[in-house]
């Protein structure tokens, strides 16, 4: 069945319409598959065949929900809950708010409402994004169960996005496997 | 004197006496040491190469427990608090319930027990394993200290087991002179 | 304006005057700007030029406070909420207390008083550290943000604390501004 991915931008200036966070905000309003997600940005050739070349596809991954809210943990949490608990998705990717500054919630936010941390995805996100950038040590970004819905922590910025789903994409497909409980997708070589 | 070492085999297949993972099960009860668990495993040879090149032996370690519990929380922190707080071993190791599955909680388990997080040994563990497997990064596995004692959860999986060990045993035999307080031991280049 | 710097050396026996680690006490009162705090070492040379030649620079730091607490919880958390909360410093290190012994528990004071966890700031110490030796994997350093001040676990060794500063550089003037609430320090490229 198809993997259900909602995308959870968290932005004061998206939400409130202005600013030049606009573009991550059409980004994920523009797509129904990941791939089209980011089918508006000069990275999409590189992200798709990153996306072809991978052993483990995702596979038919379809962005069934996003929204925008601003940094406020409040607000983060109660639609991180909702698209859990109550429209049970599979994948959530939040996108922003994981920085130093004072606004900056958004990891804070997924703590409170994941049940299982799963530090090896931050792990590799930090060690594939500070390839590219010193500045990646800044990411504060977490990523975590709840229910059977992942939950990931993304940075705002469309190509630090596209890093860092790269890095994630050799496994997420046996991850979200792993978490609606199939057995058979134990892999030999990890737990 | 001797490091007391104690295996603890989270699985429900294995506690129920079926299954694919009884192979770690008997890796644990056959052993008296460290290097004759992994002696009937096809990696022995390259394990005990490691631990004879090693300048940091672990010197006579001695497994002195092995049990295997079900991944039940509950059961998993009573038989961690037993081995700390009453039989005193210096060094248990977990094998399996580190993943992605619903019934994977020995990080959430062992977290619940510790005092000390020991994310060190966590990180050396992930960057070591991606070096062989980009699932490593499915590994929820923590480490930390409590009392006297030296908690670190190890994957499931024999090859993987080793791995883990071998990336660990450049510094843990000075990680449990330290964890005994021997302010000798305090190397000069780190901490 | 100028980042204002705190240093705490944690240690038991450089608060009691005596023992091997009077070095970097003397170290930590000498000085007024982070690179005289290491001047007085045989890394000068190495740091300055790592200063000097980073496209980032801290620019004008001055170390405004040094203190000495022997390795108690409540002693540490008192003077890091007084230099957060009171005194309003920019930036607070913190050097030793970081490793396996029974006394080390200066990650757990920082954790209980900071609001927002920075792993990524963990992470590249431990990388940078690790390829210079093992040992590195037995720090327990934490870092996070508090308020509007930083807050960052070292290790009690010079050449470490060098070593560290060094990895953190390429990105520590960025993450000051971001945490001062500078907009315009969002940087392209990450969060
Ligand atoms: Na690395």
């Amino acid at each position: 069945s198809e993997i259900k991915v909602a995308i959870l931008t968290v932005s004061d200036t998206v939400s409130s319409g202005s600013g030049p966070d606009r573009r991550s905000h059409s980004m994920v309003q523009n797509g129904k598959s990941l791939i089209t997600v980011f089918s508006s940005h000069k990275l999409v050739m590189h992200f798709i065949s990153v996306v072809n070349s991978s052993s483990e596809k995702l596979g038919g991954a379809t962005v069934v929900a996003t929204a925008v809210v601003p940094d406020e943990v409040e607000k983060i949490k109660g639609i991180l809950v909702k698209w859990t608990d109550i429209d049970r998705v599979n994948l959530i990717l939040t996108l922003g708010g994981t920085g130093f500054t004072p606004r900056d919630v958004t990891p804070e936010a997924t703590k409170s409402v994941i049940e299982k941390e799963a530090p090896g995805l931050a792990f590799v996100m930090l060690q594939e994004s500070l390839k590219i950038t010193p500045f990646a040590m800044l990411s504060r970004a977490t990523a975590g169960i709840r229910g059977s819905t992942l939950i990931i922590n993304m940075p705002g910025n469309p190509n630090a996005v596209a890093e860092c789903m790269e890095a994630l994409l050799p496994a997420l497909k046996h991850a979200l496997k792993q978490i609606k409980g199939d057995k058979r997708e134990k892999h030999p070589r990890h737990v």
